[in-house]
């Protein structure tokens, strides 16, 4: 590669955020998209629910950027909730809490490499973008299970 | 969001391609899990085929890099092959490509605004990471069906 161009320098702190909710307001209207009585109870191919899925991105995005700004992990757990508004309200609450605690990961900190939630070792930044793939990966899974029950997906582009 | 982590450089041209040919290692397996005749006739909820979503992965990541390194945009032509080793001969040629091409994006053609494939407008970067997105996304839907045919998809967090 290029020298001058290798060491370009793409996405910031901030754009990476900014691209996280982005994503998270896309996999917001896929929750919202399942009927109530689907999002917990329907699935193809033996696999977990969309509303599982949900659960675990919810547990992944807070305690993950208090884990890595802070050093301290949490034990991963999925969060338990049974209804499409409960899991919604858990979705609404990590929205300003990301805002608020992603700008006070200290730099070095990304690149620190820790036991992520006590298990996943790994740099901050490697962490923090497996969890913004993780949640495409599972959202697409859900545009399966959304087309399985002849529901139209929102549009893969729209992020606002 | 703090001044200093707002700022903070997070992702290199480097990493970004690094990051990018471990999706594509991944995406790879993939469509190797898939028997041959299941690649381009089995769905479901009436969506295309696992074949017919790898095509378009190919006709977007090369291209893609060529029109972003050089402003000039082919026309948005999806891959045609009906068998699983032609698939993946047009996927391994462009794994030498990308590392290739990718180094001889001028460093301000990652922020210029062009109409990729004469239709989207966007950054360069950001139709690179739209591509990579695109493919997460996508791979994830490979997933259901490989689940629905019986078969373990591979493990997604192996990306080499």
């Amino acid at each position: 590669m290029a020298i001058e161009t290798i060491s370009v320098n793409l996405v910031t702190a901030d754009a990476l955020l900014r691209n996280w909710q982005g994503h998270r307001r896309l996999t917001r209207k896929t929750i919202e998209a399942f009927p109530e009585d689907k999002l917990f109870q329907f699935s193809v191919g033996g696999m977990r629910t969309f509303g599982e899925m949900a659960q675990e991105l919810i547990a992944m995005a807070g305690p993950l950027v208090e884990g890595v700004a802070t050093g301290k992990w949490a034990t991963y757990e999925p969060a338990k909730v049974a209804t499409k508004s409960e899991l919604l309200r858990l979705w609404d609450a990590q929205t300003p809490q990301l805002e608020e605690k992603f700008p006070q990961i200290p730099p070095p900190r990304f690149w620190a490499v820790d036991k992520a939630f006590g298990q996943w070792e790994m740099s901050g930044l490697a962490m923090i973008q497996y969890a913004i793939e993780n949640e495409i990966h599972h959202r697409g899974q859900g545009y399966v299970y959304l087309r399985s029950l002849g529901i139209e997906p929102p549009p893969f582009w729209e992020r606002n």
